[in-house]
């Protein structure tokens, strides 16, 4: 929930550009209204909304000249589709990415963005998950050595990427009938991509005869080799596999590609009947929730002379991770603190409206995160309950008597402890219980 | 620079999605370009950009019936406009907002949104800045008093906007020659949008007979009053004026409203002579950085049965503060850290790639922003060039011989000192040294 912080809040996440039309905006703003952007063709130009971030950082560096840079972002991304939305997909959501550029020793980059992976789903704390690894140059190899004509190796890619959602016998006969290969050569494939493990796998392909002496295949089981001796160190490998079966659709990966995948499913009870079939949905597995890989020809396709900055990244779905944890706390009975306010500036008696105020400018001048009810008089209890409702974990009380002796009555909500302190003291008081 | 984060990166802040041309994506997708989603007329639906975060939150509040929130929302919004943009106006560009919707006694979250300009502007240290309050009702009052028709009042009051940009002279043109008054009347509006003071102006204008006998200035200048009061609990009255010229052009709002300008002007060196002009913008006037009010019809405008919600709330332009900070930046001869890394970890040595990676991965693990050459045999020399470029305070060295005593030496790059920590207490030291 600390992410949703740096999303702007809440609320503004459903808040959707796409879903402002004309006529909202239409007589609310006087004079101003000729200002109003509107999409339908000014300009001329063909405008597309940004389906990723990766595309757009790629041509930000070529247009910058920038050659080196490590950076995130989390933004906004459109997709024209169909999506599942009790599921965490949207046409327009949120992706946070994380991005490594320029030219460095082989796999230490890479090896960063699955430690950041790792370290994330690990601290969200959504079950267990595995991340799985491959390399482009791995699938180029394998489909050379399996007798794939050249053409059409990024349709197969497609094809073997459906293997987390669909069985092997579908994926096949998708090869066969629908792409042209022949029976033979899709056996082939299927061997290999049934193949999991770690460094041993990467050690054992390299020992292939055939998958050794294709270039590409020999490059890419190199640094997956030493990719997971970087991994070891990073300790992340108990949740990190070799999966000869992960392809990933995008035509801009050029080496390493990966994706991680929470074991956990939804609750029954919150995917409607119509998605209880993942096989529905396109573009991504159930349960995947970030990917990426290296892109090394990306930046060039952009630079005017075609130089190119190598980079390798990772899109984490944050939507998506988003409604796995807003489930989980809808379903477990521990109540979800709604505010970062730690303490309600209160009052037992009347005409204490200045007093409260003037009380809680202090604090804020101080640095403590304070609230106070926009009433003259409210009653106690409903500044209690409030604080009850939000979970705001303390209470300062002034009374006539308060005010005289110079203290506040300091409350712990949940405990019911009160204890007056002096009001020099109030701020240090607060800070030690809210630390 | 400590809201650039919440913004998603210094670099993410450049990328529009206005700029994201039709052929950009095409040919990087594979066989998923079918999801982009093109915006020409896709749909049918007649689509515009948000040209606030104002009206959205309205409409927000009335689809999902809420009665009742505080909040903020950082994003962008976009402008049919040709701005300067070396004063920070954009097309595209984030606004900051902060609302607070719901029935509460008079000018007590009123008081809140100016303390909270007030807080942000006295923070970010932009020198010296001014918040011009006024009331629509006030306004409306004075026009009625003044004998503008009532179907004439939203057109003049957008004239009177411009007088922070233009002389009174001009305004006054304005008002006869173009928008029928006469020049009584004309006169009799300068008179009062001349007037500045704080709850002094208020109680006088209270005084003032014609003014005090029409209902709406009388409750305007009531709550103004009562504003004022609040304003000085807070202690903010320093910089907010009470000033009957201020305006705002936008129709929505009903009762108080504000703005606020910095005092500074943009230096020379940076602003183009054909910005000088600052009149040749529309909307804002030179160093406006913030502005709002009070909008208690909006919300009802989009609820079906009309249920209104009274709200008020301030819009903090965002990209323009920033503008001015880094020119402020670059002025400076104080050198800006470009990272938060706290420490490097480094090497003197050839063949400890993986001792520095081992170590690395630790601190993560620890909650320690660490980072490392992504160098096989990087040079010493070039690892601490790397912290002082960045900024970087401090340096973990690993050699032969620290690797067998068990410790890291670290180097304070400022001073450069150097010390032998164990490496079980290197964690805290370098917390203690970073705090």
């Amino acid at each position: 929930l600390q992410l949703k912080a740096q999303l702007g809040g809440d609320e503004g996440k459903h808040v959707f550009v796409l879903k402002t039309a004309k006529e909202t905006l239409t007589g609310k703003y006087g004079e101003d209204s000729k200002l109003i952007y509107d999409l339908k063709d000014q300009g001329g130009e063909l405008l597309s909304l940004r389906y990723d971030l990766t595309v757009p950082f790629a041509r930000y560096l070529a247009l910058n000249k920038i050659t080196n840079i490590k950076r995130y972002h989390i933004a906004k991304v459109y997709r024209r589709d169909n999506p599942a939305m009790t599921r965490g997909r949207y046409r327009e959501f949120y992706q946070c990415d994380f991005d490594i550029a320029g030219q460095y020793d082989a796999m230490i980059p890479d090896a960063e963005c699955l430690k950041i992976v790792y370290e994330i789903l690990n601290e969200l704390d959504l079950g267990d998950f595995r991340i799985k690894v491959n390399d482009r140059r791995i699938l180029d190899g394998m489909f050379a050595v399996c007798g794939v004509p050249d053409e059409k190796f990024r349709t197969i890619c497609s094809t073997v990427d459906k293997l987390d959602k669909m069985a092997w016998e579908d994926v096949k006969k998708e090869m066969v009938n629908e792409k042209g290969l022949s029976e033979d050569v899709a056996d082939r494939i299927g061997e290999y991509v049934s193949m999991q493990g770690g460094q041993d796998l990467a050690e054992r392909l390299l020992q292939d005869p055939k998958l050794s002496q294709n270039k590409q295949a020999f490059a890419g089981l190199t640094d997956m080799k030493l990719l997971f001796s970087y991994l070891e160190l990073f300790q992340v490998t108990d949740k990190v596999v070799f999966d000869l079966s992960l392809a990933r659709g995008l035509d801009y990966y050029t080496g390493v590609i990966y994706e991680a995948i929470l074991s956990q499913t939804i609750p029954a009870s919150v995917s409607t009947p119509a998605e209880q079939n993942g096989a529905d949905e396109a573009g991504v597995s159930v349960g995947s929730v970030a990917g990426g890989g290296r892109y090394d020809g990306l930046v060039g396709m952009f630079d005017p002379k075609g130089r190119k900055v190598p980079c390798v990244g990772v899109s984490i779905g944050i939507e998506r991770i988003f409604s796995i944890m807003e489930q989980k706390a809808e379903t477990s009975s521990e109540k979800v603190r709604t505010t970062e306010t730690q303490v309600l500036v209160a009052s037992a008696q009347k005409n204490l409206l200045e007093e409260r105020l003037k009380l809680t400018s202090q604090l804020w001048n101080a640095g403590i995160k304070a609230e106070v009810l926009y009433k003259k008089n409210p009653k106690l209890l409903s500044q209690l309950q409030h604080c009850e409702e939000t979970g705001i974990p303390l209470v300062a009380i002034l009374g006539e008597q308060e005010l005289k002796d110079g203290v506040v009555k300091l409350r712990n909500v949940a405990s019911r402890e009160e204890v007056d302190v002096p009001r020099a003291d109030l701020v240090d008081e607060i800070k030690k219980r809210t630390l």
